[in-house]
């Protein structure tokens, strides 16, 4: 590392690209020192309406050594369409998946950005899952339940084009929702009927 | 199979649990005559606000051989909350995961009860998702970025109870989510800049 990356790096960081950069980076060194306060659960709840219509509530998690309340209570339909033999009343569980990887790798594009200096001027994105329902209809032998790929276009503008597109890489380095999507995540199911 | 269970299998199926079960089953032949019917293609887009702040939106979709659009355009923000440096304009992309997997298993159970001619009364869950945010914020060393581990809690009531436990299982087994989060998709991200 040269002396002039050390220089880089403890320059005083200004708010940038609407990040707080100067509290993330307090934020993070906050966490080096305490690694406890990192330990998050994330919640959501579902009660069933009728047929495939569900709704969704998203509202309290856990962070930083406390319990957390969003600013409002979110509560989200789910259904699905005429084709699929729903009502339509929201978009599908599988499109909320695609919605969340778009959001996640766009949110670290935001803060990646700043940190390191580069502005942002607009970040727009496309995800397309392909799926063949065979798999979920119980008739394609070998056809899996899910996406069978998923593809993510952006389209950035900002600095220097390439410094954008090792934000975007780094982004998603570090992406939560990337990591679930791609490498999968153990899942446990309770079920308590009464 | 026992001569009885041909003839429960065949027994015409009245509309339950708000699933209009006949509709369903001839979906299901129709794709088994035609199964280029069941090449699906779900879309999300977003566009980037401010910081951690950005709004997807959900509109069409491919299926059944034609471009299709939902009912209505949904329009979703996202953010970090304020502990984590955003503006908590709206649920995390994580928490959307989890909204995801409590709906797409719910339909799920739906769907398989009618087919099964078993009443449900009511079916509710939480989700839980451990995280540890060292993985995203570059401070563990093998630390992941996403969930560590997810709990699904369902509560359902209905007819018998052994019953409504293996419609759970078969909703499971039969998630296009659940394979999603716990098996993993390949994820294409292109960039372009400008």
């Amino acid at each position: 590392m040269s002396a002039t990356t050390v220089a880089t790096t403890r320059a005083p960081r200004e708010p940038r690209n609407g990040v707080d950069t100067p509290n993330l980076l307090a934020t993070i060194n906050a966490v080096k020192e305490m690694p406890a306060l990192a330990k998050f659960q994330f919640r959501a709840s579902n009660k069933w309406v009728s047929g495939t219509h569900s709704k969704g509530t998203i509202s309290g998690f856990y962070g930083a050594g406390q319990e957390m309340e969003h600013n409002s209570v979110h509560v989200f339909d789910v259904d699905h369409p005429a084709v699929l033999v729903g009502a339509d009343n929201g978009p599908t569980p599988v499109e909320y998946v695609l919605h969340a990887l778009a959001a996640c790798l766009t949110a670290g594009i935001a803060n990646i950005a700043a940190a390191r200096n580069i502005n942002l001027t607009s970040v727009e994105s496309t995800v397309e899952g392909d799926i063949d329902l065979l798999g979920i209809l119980g008739l394609g032998e070998g056809v899996r339940n899910g996406f069978q790929g998923i593809k993510v276009s952006f389209k950035l503008t900002g600095d220097d084009p390439d410094k954008l597109r090792k934000v975007v890489e780094q982004s998603r380095a570090r992406s939560a929702v990337y990591d679930i999507v791609t490498n999968g995540v153990p899942v446990e199911i309770e079920v308590q009927t009464g």
